[in-house]
């Protein structure tokens, strides 16, 4: 028995989508999961203080000495990788979404929808390259689907979030793609008007195949735990219970619990 | 001759619209700002987070021994005034646009529109409710406003915009008011969609009424300095001078300083 947790980082809340999917997979693993909430969003902010920010939640979450680590921010994914490089197995949201993609696209046209800093870096036109060098990836930054989704307006009838959609749908439809990855983990919220705007295009939640990226490293592991929950955040942990039960789309008992991140210095 | 330099605070670049009306008042003041962007935005955040975000700020702001200091963030202006209490005179956002808005209304019913953090913390009722009893104040968050306006979205042709603004604008126009404060000093940027959605409104700006508050302050003190700018940011200072532009409207020679705020711990 190996009762250590699996760790899982984001920005915010939008990680929790992942942690929706090893739940699923992985029902008896204990999780924590850390999000900066305090300092939410990562995705408008320069590599210098994505990596900053970045260094202190590994550096947090390596107290709990997890099995593995799940970078669930599509953010620090791109901008600041190595920042999770701390001797811990760990899976980022780049190479599972762009190997799923390049698996089921029948047409080679490939979208990707990410934070500002994610497309800035091209991690993910650099992976598909090395993936699939046939395949054309149209890339076209989210920037205010983040603060959309953290504010809870992910109904089909917010007519501002399905105007944003639609905005940034434009360049995916015209470039005729097949498959989106939702290269964000805050965007599978909004399935339902991706799905509205691009009809017949299979979508990619880039925290799921985090989470489904653990695989190899799950059936080589010693299971173990108790399936426990903990979940951190950076601001006030207070009203955690509710907007993390739109994330992972059931009720959450847990209470959060504060942590002073900035105290984690390099 | 006091040359010492009036010190600007806001989580962003929306204190940038005071700075601009401090350049306009008092041209041969020295200035010294500094904006939080590697943490912006702070409307959504608790107010422990907020106090302990305003308190780094004070300490970094007061290494420039300033004369005066003016809080051009409506969010810290209200959840973290006391943070600024460093034993500088300092103005905030609240007081200067509730006695504005009292003097000019006729009907006696205005507007606040703030950051969900500056409503919830009351301190517009309470400050209205001291200066004028009789008028009715009709409160509402504008919570995605700040994301928006730093995105640049702040043309009269930006659908989305123009759909969050007309939103935001309703209860408003329930109430029959006839003067709106823009609580955030972000909201200035968007006075013509404002304008647009509530003809013959009068529009208070915060950042603005703050600046002026500093009148008597100057009249008593000797004055000073070269009409210099400094400008600091604690994300990347690359790409400053183009997004202040936008706030300032004119152009900005200055680059910006970088700044590792969390450095200046309490």
């Amino acid at each position: 028995m190996d009762g250590r947790p699996i760790a899982v980082f984001d920005s915010g809340l939008g990680g929790l989508t992942a942690v929706s999917a090893l739940i699923g997979l992985y029902p008896n693993e204990n999780l924590v999961y850390f999000g900066d909430t305090g300092r939410v969003p990562y995705g408008t902010r320069s590599r210098r203080t994505i990596l900053r920010f970045s260094a202190q939640a590994a550096r947090f979450l390596m107290t709990f000495d997890p099995k593995a680590l799940v970078v669930a921010c599509g953010t620090a994914g791109t901008a600041a990788m190595e920042a999770f490089d701390c001797g811990v197995p760990s899976v980022g949201v780049v190479e599972p979404s762009v190997h799923k993609a390049a698996a089921v696209t029948r047409s080679g046209r490939v979208g990707l929808l990410a934070t500002p800093a994610s497309v800035r870096t091209g991690a993910y036109s650099e992976c598909m390259r090395k993936t699939d060098p046939l395949v054309t990836l149209t890339e076209r930054d989210g920037r205010l689907l983040v603060p959309l989704v953290e504010a809870g307006r992910v109904g089909p009838g917010d007519r501002v979030a399905a105007l944003l959609v639609e905005e940034y749908c434009v360049p995916f439809r015209e470039a005729g793609i097949d498959t989106l990855i939702l290269g964000c983990t805050h965007y599978p919220l909004l399935t339902g008007l991706f799905a509205a705007a691009l009809p017949g295009v299979t979508l990619i939640n880039a925290g799921a195949e985090a989470a489904g990226a653990l695989r190899g490293l799950m059936e080589r592991a010693e299971p173990g735990g108790s399936g426990s929950l903990r979940f951190f955040v950076s601001d006030d942990a207070e009203g955690f219970s509710e907007q993390a039960a739109m994330f992972l789309q059931r009720e959450v008992a847990e209470m959060a619990e504060g942590v002073d991140i900035e105290d984690f210095l390099l």
